[in-house]
């Protein structure tokens, strides 16, 4: 499981810890035994992906800002705490009417003049995937692990890892977006003519949900088959933000001419919350009488949202939402 | 608007209308009046398009099966009737626990046999949507037009117009798909290696929501610019299925070289339940010295999907789902 923070990992102990939700007609403070004990425990099991997942491809086009990352930049786990709909349902909150666009969520993470990592997402969205946003304080059945957020971070599956604030403190509502760089400034998409002089950030809508992707996780690049090999394994995963789920993943050996379906792996979830990845294998016959190869993956979810063929066509400044056929 | 309809358009009249809903513990038959008078009246705007819109696109590579639709098998209508939810609320039937896997719509229009056209939309999806199925008995403001489907038709925003059932007559549940041709053995997508010699319908999911398209109206193809023209204004159409609104439009006039970004025209709706289309119009700078030039344009909606670049890594068998880059 991946690990990306943009400020310095905070040190939290468990009896200081709280978490302030700024309520329309209250504040609440809430300890990690109350997040533990006042509440029913509900779990689920999500992708986290940063939108700079598969960055390494786009490099190979143009220099792009941000950490080269390869297919890795994602992770699957499950879980647990207290759904956000439940929480504030507790304090007379309804997300179905409460005032403001957003919900904006704060981290213990700190910036040098005191400002901390911040994140929203709009009460549209959230009015969509209800309890399915968890606030949670174990993943995989424990304590979360310090680089994902110890004590608590927010699930908002679906939605790129930028949103999911970890270390988390506070929860408010805002007529605005989050005011933080990472919301208004960074995770935003542009057409491939766009460069560091001509950007506007504002004009550009902040990454939430993210497009269908999938990757080749086996063989990885360079392996060497046996040389009377007439066909390949192949492994890797799938998936698309918004709960769809992945209904087909094709593989092909010769460039694209042939496409070989791949046998997905059921994933336990319906085919619109399907938040976790789909994990998919092909047998795929080789090309004859050739000594290199390259495969290619792309995926289909509920939607019928397919991956673009190329880099080139998607490529950005910032080198996110990396999504083209898989080489 | 474009007209689409398998069976022959039925000829109904009003007095002898009704609707049939098959609920768990009870069957009730409503008149056209009933419709109109016992139930709170609501409205959704909403794109209706046929899975084969833009297929002659793929006719250019291999043949495939269908009308052969340019880029108009799409309409943007308001349609005024009664919300599904509400419907089944007055008789007691709550969409989110009634029993069944799908809900099955029939119309009027019978196959020689006798047998009706129907379809059906998976009860997860419904409760995704709630109230913004309609069961329309206007279109625009007036009466349904009979190709449209006079009386009543059901809408369901975001979702292909094959299920979109015209001179209905049935409602039920069901732990099944509908059992017709066109939603078991049309309708559904596959990669460019499957062919008639090897498809197998039941291996592939039933086209419900519709992935990200986009389309130049103006310049039509062939059209002649002023000889010293600077620039071109390019217009068109965009739209992406599940409510997802757009956010972006590109256009380029290089082949891809170069983009930019078209101004969107707002639609009314949010950015999760943008069922209108999304009209938008680009000054878009001819390259110099040329006397010929291909128009390119490519949108991106909320959840970030992309329209793929080729027709070639889409081109399936029955020439549905053609939203490459629209040249």
């Amino acid at each position: 499981f991946f690990i990306r923070n943009h400020l310095p990992v905070p040190c939290i102990n468990l009896k200081d810890y709280s978490l302030d939700l700024q309520l329309p007609s209250s504040n609440v403070s809430l300890s990690f035994e109350d997040l533990q004990n006042k509440f029913k425990k509900s779990s689920v099991t999500a992708v986290t992906q940063c939108a700079g997942n598969r960055r390494s491809e786009m490099v190979l086009i143009k220099p792009v800002k941000g950490l080269n990352w390869g297919i890795s930049a994602i992770g699957n786990a499950k879980w647990t705490g207290v759904a956000l709909e439940e929480l504030l349902k507790h304090y007379d909150v309804d997300i179905e009417t409460v005032r403001g666009k957003y919900i904006v969520f704060e981290g213990l993470d700190k910036q040098e003049d005191g400002s901390p990592y911040g994140a929203s997402i709009p009460l549209e969205l959230a009015r969509i995937l209800k309890n399915d946003i968890i606030i949670a304080y174990e993943m995989n059945n424990v304590q979360i692990p310090r680089d994902h957020g110890y004590p608590v971070r927010v699930i908002v599956p679906g939605v790129v890892g930028a949103r999911q604030v970890k270390w988390l403190k506070k929860i408010y509502f805002s007529s605005e977006e989050s005011t933080s760089h990472w919301q208004r400034n960074d995770y935003k998409g542009f057409n491939s003519s766009i460069d560091w002089h001509n950007v506007n950030f504002d004009k550009s809508v902040a990454i939430s949900q993210l497009p269908v992707t999938s990757a080749i996780c086996d063989p990885v690049e360079g392996a060497e088959l046996e040389e009377d090999a007439e066909e390949v394994t192949v492994k890797g995963y799938a998936w698309s933000g918004g709960g769809r789920g992945i209904i087909r993943v094709d593989v092909s050996a010769d460039g694209g001419q042939t496409w070989h379906e791949a046998q997905l792996k059921p994933n336990g979830q319906t085919p619109y919350k399907s938040y976790a990845w789909t994990l998919w294998e092909a047998d795929v016959p080789l090309p004859r009488g050739i000594n290199k190869t390259t495969l290619i993956c792309k995926a289909v979810d509920i939607s019928y949202n397919v991956q673009p063929d190329s880099v080139e066509g998607i490529w950005n400044l910032r080198g996110c939402l990396s999504n083209a056929w898989h080489r």
